[in-house]
């Protein structure tokens, strides 16, 4: 099949029409928005006009059906509330470019779909969460949004449209192909990753106690600072990961809260996020080993008490050795040497569908880096080289298969 | 003269009967409600029976004064929110129990004062601020409490008592009796502190900027995480400081704001106060040239951007020699070996005070070094050591005048 990039790239470039924030590409177009429902309007059609058999299912994930069994590709066509122009409707409309010129080529057969939600307005990738039973119905509809809103009431918007949930066992594999969201192959002057696991995720609170204090009358060695106990974990948690993590484990703390919070009190407590991510859950395992032994030495040391919230885990998710395999071979032939195989630090729908079904995941570069903002952005020579990989490895794939 | 310990216990307990919390010794009696005003009408009344002349200024500041010349001896009645028993009533009550003894033994006069809002309702040390010109009424009367009224307001509630404001030279010197707030004394089982001065306070916002990213797509060695910064600032001062301080130097980060503040997101953006405390002011500019040198090395290093708010000043506050040294050789009478000097690291209203005239302080011990607290507390036989100390003092420093 010959994928065409003047097509691929006017359809994307209308998809963002929809929500267009009128800031560079950016799009404003969160799931079950007004633009949200509009948009997958016209992507079933696009849809229907190449022979895809529509059908959107109960919370709104959208498919283009091809005859049984085909492959699914697609990702999701839903945004942050200040989103860039890419992230997931790339996936979408390389499927449908895929689809198209697979069609025209007399085969093989390609499903597409765009899930709804992904970007967790409700939950986290909430739409392929629920298609996949990650979560059940019942509990994703009583989800709310910031406004209040529940999950029930918004899909309620587009029943209209619903049939019931599809089949997976009609799909051989599910392929997404999605941007980077990160720094790693635009540094290197790359064009192409493909994913060999999605990283496992740790995130937890930690609390220490210590003794909240006049910051002029109490002497330094009489304190017992919360502060201080978390600026010395973070800085032995630092030294003791140096022997156990890769160059691609990484952990934060993104969040601090301080009691009182005030310059002229030493700090009484500090609860702080903990949050680590790779794509080996024996080395999470290990990590969480340290966290919690260098956390309970800090605190004994300095007299503190130590509490920890409940853990957030989710399974590193490894990559299905067949797809990747014809991802890393067609990204040989369309961009040799300029290509890698590297872990998603980030979540996506293919997270979900690993549970139904082989999944395989590959990224073109984010400029900078950045994505989840109007500056969002990919050279479109790295955009056509990632269809092009896709399409590539569709065709290895069904060859393999006959 | 001969102080009485029954009577000056007595009066001490019956002024923490207004605005008693009912929890412990605890008080709620903040500058201007309705219990701070019964108060300072007690304190009048108790003025009256031992013959000085009652006088309360235009912001509430309560004076009884003696005949001219005289000392001038007190501390404040108002209270934290949620305050202890003694704070600054301890030194009013020894204040009125010295006078009277003194009255009692045909002299020296002995004048006595209750300042309004030293806890800073409005400001900080609010009336003794305005008395000793350090603010101006009209700027004093623009401040707003929590609640959003003004000091104007406040003060008008007692306006109908208010005479001018009273003339300081009539005074040769103030002597404040407090209670520690620290716990110094307590940890080193003495009974009093002559203090050597109240140290200066410096005081400045710190923000680092770095860059706002993924905490899963985004590799470390790519991050610029202001939140990293501060532990490495925090670290490397603390190690510079070593060389430069005394047992008795203070610093803090007491307030810390991350942006977004989020487990999933590298902070871009960490706001931050330090606050250093210490006698010299030598001292106090040299810790400042590390902070800001420290500070702009983390963040060369780090490609972050630094930015420093206003830093607020207030230089340190030298003991009158001639007063301190009688409080020194009584305290040496009342509690030979149990007794040392040490610098004040709150603030007091004698900070302000030394603007008019010579001051000096003696603290008493603060068990567990609680304040501003229901469970503040000192034993009361130190208590009445300090009312001894105060009385020695002041028949020392007439002698040596006579």
């Amino acid at each position: 099949m010959t994928p065409n990039p003047e097509r691929f790239l006017a359809d994307l470039h209308q998809l963002r029409s929809f929500g267009a924030a009128g800031v560079g590409k950016g799009v404003i177009r969160p799931a079950y928005s007004d633009a949200d429902i509009a948009a997958r309007a016209w992507l079933a059609d696009r849809m229907r006009e190449i022979g895809l058999t529509v059908h959107q299912d109960p919370v709104g994930n959208l498919f283009g059906l091809a005859q049984q069994p085909s492959l699914l590709l697609g990702s999701h066509s839903d945004s942050q509330p200040e989103g860039g122009w890419l992230d997931g409707a790339l996936g979408v409309i390389a499927a449908l470019e895929v689809a198209r010129a697979s069609r025209e080529a007399g085969g093989p057969p390609v499903s597409v779909v765009s899930f709804e939600d992904e970007e967790g307005r409700f939950g986290v990738t909430t739409g392929s969460a629920v298609w996949s039973g990650q979560i059940d119905l019942d509990t994703a509809d009583a989800l709310t949004d910031h406004a209040g809103v529940t999950f029930a009431q918004s899909r309620a918007r587009m029943a209209d449209l619903a049939g019931d949930f599809v089949d997976p066992a009609q799909f051989t594999g599910y392929i997404e192909m999605h941007i980077e969201q990160g720094p790693s192959l635009d540094v290197a002057g790359e064009q192409v990753g493909v994913v060999s696991d999605i990283v496992g995720i740790r995130d937890m609170r930690l609390t220490f106690e210590g003794q909240q204090n006049h910051a002029g009358t109490t002497p330094m060695h009489l304190r017992r600072d919360a502060f201080q106990a978390v600026t010395t974990f973070n800085a032995a948690i630092n030294e003791k990961f140096r022997n156990v993590v890769t160059p691609r484990t990484v952990w934060t703390i993104g969040h601090v809260a301080l009691h009182p919070n005030a310059s002229s009190i030493v700090p009484g407590r500090a609860t702080f996020s903990m949050q680590w991510r790779d794509g080996d859950a024996d080395r999470l395992a290990r990590m969480e080993t340290i966290i919690r032994t260098t956390a309970q030495e800090v605190a004994d040391a300095g007299g503190l008490k130590l509490s920890f919230g409940p853990m957030l885990g989710l399974e590193p998710v490894p990559m299905d050795a067949t797809l990747r395999a014809a991802l890393e071979a067609s990204a040989d032939t369309v961009s040799p040497g300029r290509w890698r195989v590297l872990p998603s630090g980030a979540l996506h729908d293919a997270t979900n569908v690993a549970r139904l079904m082989p999944v395989a995941m590959l990224f073109v570069p984010s400029i900078g880096g950045i994505s989840h903002a109007f500056d969002e952005d990919t050279a479109e020579t790295d955009l056509v080289a990632g269809l092009n990989v896709l399409a590539g490895a569709v065709t290895r794939l069904n060859q393999a298969r006959a």
